[in-house]
């Protein structure tokens, strides 16, 4: 479905209309609890799959504007999401850097020409690489146009650190040996690449709020790999130079900091600034809201449950929210949801943080 | 090198010396401070790989007590650690239970005959399996007489959690998507198949025992892919049955817990009852020190350390004993050390923990 005119769910806002998503976003209490799911535009709709197929390659489809901003709305509309977030792709930056990615069925990203010293790292660009993701920029567009303000699109882009790890170790890896091998006996060097992907990760989320997205979104999921010394001594003042820098350009977007797998960061993930910062399941809800007590939160059920039935996902829903309390909290997944989840439970999840089940 | 010849680094002890290893185990502080390497008998030894080459199976080759013998002793006389840990694999419990199991060639344990329900798991065996694993018991007969006393030797099984996770998702996970749905939408399936592996798994930790082992290990690898509420009520019960189990038979031999990925669940290993609690490089060594001043635990360099040039490593490891003191602390990595580890490093970090350098 293209989906330029909005399905019957999608009515149009009244004026006074304020986002839930927005609302708690900015700390304030929403009307009611806003949700939405990381991966929702993906492989556990049908009809993502139906337009995935229309490409022999992965990075072809979120070059074309036109289908990201269809499998972006789909969520919205079938599963009932208080946001839509852009359909890509954190490695979009790496073939504008010189580096050959290519996603090679059932086995993920692969770098052809991985980065593992300190001339090749020189060599990168230094400034923004804006000018090579005009497709991105093309289907915010499209997007916007398709929304027509029925909820807020989020925009985003990898933590320098996880992005880093794809370009040193040539694609995923259980481990991060090569990038922590690099970190620990060249830091220099890693620094300087980090410096560069912050740069360019700055640049490129404030071209997508200048492109019109209502907020972004930092994914930097491999945080969880460092010991919290190595965290704060790598990562964190890369990450927190990206996010000062959106925040000195943008400072009224709401930004999320996500990270997956770290759960003794948490109080280092408030410092970085951000608006809200997204939880795994392995943090304790009641734990993180007593310890942050004006801190937004985004999360943070364990995406396999969303293999249990739906009276079960409700009863958990139910359970978190009696925690939440009335505090500003965005309602999501711990992690992406998995791509052999039932569309049912995915609405049963929507409609359960809704209370309408 | 056939190791029933000790070479000139295994000098007979005296009838006095006390292994530090099993000072530090009971919570005594040692003459030395001890370490010992997860994964030590393995492939960053290249004396490992070729034996490793002699079977086209690994089972076949943990089914060769001869050499598994001399492939557990290697570290001992290689890098100098101050115990020794059987060469076996966690899953060597599958094929006495019905499981057809296959370590397949840079893909890992397949097993092909996955437990998916309720049936399944009641024709799974409920009592121990022990008369199958005989292959694993000469293994021990033969490392202690080829040990001679030099250093202790550790048995080892893994958590049923960790077990289990292979049973039902019948391979590596990054998910256990697989696994925590049985849990979440059959809890009573869940916990019957985690009660049989409890009781084999402890029964099988005690026969290590009685054949001769001097402490015992649990390894529950994908404990923190679990939220602190769901390990409570899922894991904990289970882990601590086998414990309790072996401490009720042999009393007095050291037992150590060992997870990965579970920072916030410190408190709970705590709670298990073992005698040594294991750290991964996500725990912060001076908070778990304050918080559990009685508890001995082990760890937790992070294996990637070991690719940092050896002075960094000394330095490291330095400034990791300073934090430690005095305390009985048994030294490791967080994790198990990684086939492309140098072996040079792997000595440098045991003879910085010894002091040697």
């Amino acid at each position: 479905m293209n989906s330029s005119t909005p399905p019957q769910s999608r009515q149009p806002r009244s004026e006074s209309f304020v986002h839930p998503f927005l609302e708690a976003a900015h700390g304030r209490a929403p009307a009611r609890p806003p949700v939405w799911i990381m991966r929702q535009a993906g492989r556990y709709l049908p009809d993502y799959r139906r337009v995935r197929k229309l490409f022999p390659s992965f990075l072809d489809f979120c070059r074309s504007p036109e289908h990201v901003a269809e499998v972006t709305v789909q969520p919205v509309d079938q599963i009932g999401v208080d946001a839509a977030i852009l359909f890509s792709d954190i490695l979009v930056l790496l073939p504008p850097m010189g580096l050959n990615l290519e996603f090679v069925e059932g086995e993920g990203p692969v770098v052809h020409n991985p980065i593992r010293d300190a001339a090749a790292i020189e060599a990168l660009p230094g400034g923004d690489v804006n000018v090579d993701l005009n497709y991105v920029f093309q289907g915010i567009q499209l997007t916007l146009r398709d929304l027509a303000g029925y909820v807020p699109l989020i925009g985003f882009a990898g933590g320098p650190f996880t992005v880093a790890s794809y370009m040193v170790e040539g694609g995923s890896s259980k481990e991060l040996a090569k990038l922590k091998g690099l970190m620990f006996s060249n830091p220099k060097a890693y620094h300087m690449l980090l410096e560069k992907l912050a740069t360019i990760t700055g640049a490129y989320l404030c071209e997508q709020i200048r492109q019109g997205v209502d907020a972004v979104t930092i994914m930097d999921s491999w945080a969880g790999y460092l010991s919290p010394s190595d965290y704060r001594e790598f990562v964190f003042p890369h990450t927190r130079s990206v996010i000062a820098h959106v925040r000195s350009q943008f400072p009224k977007t709401p930004l999320i900091h996500y990270a997956n797998g770290a759960p003794t960061l948490l109080g280092d993930f408030v410092n970085l600034g951000a608006d809200v910062v997204g939880l795994d399941w392995r943090v304790e809800l009641p734990q993180a809201f007593k310890e942050h007590p004006a801190q937004t939160f985004q999360g943070n059920l364990d995406p396999c449950y969303l293999f249990a039935p739906p009276e079960k996902i409700v009863a958990k829903v139910h359970e978190m929210k009696a925690i939440a309390g009335n505090r500003p909290h965005i309602w999501n997944l711990g992690h992406g949801i998995l791509p052999t989840t039932p569309v049912e439970n995915a609405r049963a999840f929507v409609q359960a943080v809704h209370g309408e089940i």
